[in-house]
């Protein structure tokens, strides 16, 4: 039982998953998913708008190229991706204990991502801005049970569109010591982000190891533009990792069935990451999916619900075939506030990216409103089903003190273990205490004013907040980021859209 | 896109699950682990307390007694388990359509039991009475997503201790037509049900077929009260089943560890099963688990923790391993009200249910606070979870249509799918659509009130209630019934406690 506060700024750098991943769908099956999306690679094929440097990549390696429609041989991609993507490899954070590992049996959380709203219980929803970033970055920060400070974790819509990405890898490199994503929006915001992380870590050590990921965002159906590729091909040239997402909501960007948005997604990440190792050979990369649905009778999308379950698993078993690390998503959710729907839809999506095996998980904390608002209170409340999962993923203690055989005999039938030798040894680690969940007595939780999980949230994700610090940046390093930043600010005009 | 209106009452009696359980536990765990179990068994033993003729069976049956103490040579109980309890059972509803198939791929969903308190948002926490444990039947009964009606859907406070199960059990018989639980605070009680199972279904067809379960809680650690052994040998005698369920919780009346609790847990339900089929061979059984923790702080029990995740899913390879069904539960949570932990608890107890091949789901729908409140809000939002289940349980359409190639080819790379042939043939049936849930836009929510779930809740319940129905009893079996329970109540003193 530690102490809340204790517990803040602990440095776990991932957790190493020590249950097998749940694998629902057989061989066979298997077999038959891959030759549906060799079909689609095949017969349909994967365009890459107002790229041609891509395009001369995929006709160089011997793909059908067709003016920007890409055609691939059965089993090209698979082999192109086998032959040089790295099993596994470690992001480097400025801080060497929050580096973390990607692949095998690593999981990496981080924060989510993209919310152009932000919303907190005293202020409601509103525009992020710059602040809000930072303060979700600083949040990150602090909480043991997210490794990674992650990317857009809301949109500063203070900022010019065509600027914010400066100060919001700046803000990761400044107010956190976990490792990050830059921006994607260009292959030029790309390089931007990429040379601000050269200035902290070194042109040379980036050279050789991975600093910094970009998540690219396929524009499905099959289409890449040029703004996607070209950021991928930015991180993949500077041997950093796209993290490669199929964005198939079925009904919408994908085939309403499961298995055909499954398919979709295989054959686009299969596409990107190939794309990657056709800039680099050998570059990080991490295959990713986003498998959801929609409501067709609005169009809306919809998040956490059942079908994409056995779909993402599957996912997972065939980015294992490919021997490459996997990205699902944690916090989803199509709720307006972070109640009861905010929670189960989030579960959902959470415990299917972690039987998955996912390496990466992103939106693991903050998404509400299918990631159109990132929440303070849901934030902090994700950060419990966090920490839960450490525990889930650690498995059974098979140990003679696990098994507690001692505690059985001491204990007499119909009596109790509160007070017997194994509880007294093992109490103060024995259970996984959430933060914000309250598991007090009623009478109890209505002395202290009969408050929901969203109610106790703001406390909570006020005392993280006033709780974070970090090292500073070198300030030789600082100087020259800021110099950076204030160059490209002058060169670049204002764009608000 | 079903109305919700004509989706209440179908009769969906059960799921098939169309996916593998997931197995974490490795073949020489799962040996570890009983070798575990058998030591306790051996050396500890099982108390019988009170039930002379238990202990007969027990020494009859050639295991070694010492009074009430009861021990087991190593693979004795699997030896009786196994060689007698059926691997799946029918247990028939009064209404023939609803009947429920318990075992193998089966899985049926059961209310929440043994709450004392009622809630809901207008009227606030207060005890049950019959008039809200009839309601729970009510709204059981007219949902799809439950196929079962539970037993003590709320304790009836108002009704004397002694008498109310009569109430309870004609309430399951009127107000609904699908398969229910009878009394187990004592052998009469238990045989008082049974008897009125008998006079709706025929005595002879009862003692051929299951038509009456009771849920028996091991007075854990290790001992069987009078009270529960009695009621299980009585519905074990009748040819019904008695569903055994060790009531470990981690630190309390169970070991600390997981993989200790665990054990204890398959120790006790071994030789409740055994117990019933010394009873009667061949009767029906369930076996059940109940693992869940405590906070040590309080010595409050928690719910959807993570420590059970990985001990459930081992009970479950545990009950295959035997051949017999196996009973889990999905709505645990300590959540005082039906906010965003009580969900994220839920959600996280009912996954592992699910996957750990649960036969019979109990506490499906409407707890909180640690099973002290049966909640009305609650009860609607898991409903929505339960429905969920059965999409998730279906697995992946791997048939043409599911993998949707025409789509593929028909839709152009960067449009969408929305009005394609595919989508337009599948719309209707692609999705899982919940109640509660609201995945509107956000001005629309705003317009609609920015109710949260629980708000939505509400108006959800009272419709359903509103459309309850079910065909009355034959005039003559309800005649029988009303002279079974009068004559019992005068026999009988009023009793409170």
């Amino acid at each position: 039982m530690k102490d809340r506060d204790t517990r803040l700024h602990e440095a776990i750098t991932g957790i190493h998953r020590n249950i097998p991943t749940y694998d629902p769908v057989c061989a066979d099956d298997m077999a038959l998913i891959e030759d549906h999306v060799d079909i689609v690679l095949q017969e349909v094929g994967v365009e890459f708008r107002g790229d041609p440097d891509a395009v001369s990549l995929w006709k160089n390696a011997g793909a059908d190229v067709r003016g920007e429609c890409v055609r691939f041989d059965k089993g090209m991609l698979r082999s192109i991706v086998q032959s040089t993507t790295p099993k596994s490899f470690t992001q480097h954070a400025r801080n060497p204990a929050r580096s973390v590992s990607i692949g095998g049996n690593g999981v990496v959380f981080a924060p989510a991502y993209g919310a152009p709203f932000v919303r907190d219980e005293e202020r409601g929803r509103r525009y992020g801005t710059i602040e809000d970033f930072e303060n979700f970055v600083k949040l990150a920060c602090v909480s043991p049970w997210l490794h990674h400070s992650g990317g857009t974790v809301c949109e500063p819509v203070d900022l010019p569109v065509n600027k914010r990405h400066l100060d919001m890898v700046y803000a990761h490199l400044r107010h956190s010591d976990k490792p990050f994503m830059g921006s994607v929006t260009s292959a030029e915001r790309a390089e931007d982000s990429i040379a601000m992380a050269r200035m902290v870590f070194g042109a040379e050590f980036v050279d050789r190891n991975c600093v910094i990921m970009g998540n690219i965002n396929v524009n499905s159906p099959l289409t890449y533009d040029a703004a996607m590729s070209g950021a991928l091909r930015a991180y993949a040239r500077a041997n950093q990792c796209p993290v490669v997402v199929p964005f198939v909501l079925a009904g919408a960007t994908g085939p309403v069935s499961s298995a055909g948005a499954l398919i979709l997604s295989l054959a686009e990440a299969l596409a990107g990451v190939a794309l990657g190792q056709l800039e680099r050979p050998g570059s990080p990369a991490i295959f990713g999916n986003f498998l959801t649905t929609t409501t067709l009778r609005t169009g809306a999308p919809t998040f956490g619900m059942p079908e994409p379950f056995v779909s993402s698993l599957a996912a997972g078993q065939f980015a294992r075939s490919l021997g490459v690390p996997l990205r699902c998503s944690g916090g989803f959710t199509s709720s307006k506030v972070p109640d009861a729907q905010a929670a189960h839809e989030t579960t959902m999506s959470f415990l299917t990216a972690v039987l998955s095996g996912a390496n990466f998980v992103l939106h693991t904390a903050g998404w509400l409103e299918s990631a159109l608002v990132m929440s303070y209170e849901k934030f902090v409340q994700d950060l419990d089903a966090a920490g839960s999962m450490h525990t889930l993923l650690a498995g059974l203690d098979l140990s003679a003190n696990g098994f507690a055989l001692d505690a059985l005999r001491e204990v007499a039938p119909g009596t109790h273990f509160f007070g017997c030798a194994h509880t007294l040894e093992n109490y103060r680690t024995a259970f996984y205490e959430p933060e914000v969940a309250d598991t007090d007595a009623f009478e109890i939780w209505l002395e202290n004013g009969e408050r929901t999980a969203s109610e106790r949230a703001t406390r909570r994700w006020k005392e993280m907040l006033a709780a974070h610090s970090v090292a500073s940046l070198d300030p030789a390093v600082d100087e020259e980021l800021h110099a950076f930043m204030e160059k490209r600010k002058e060169e670049l005009p204002d764009l608000w859209h």
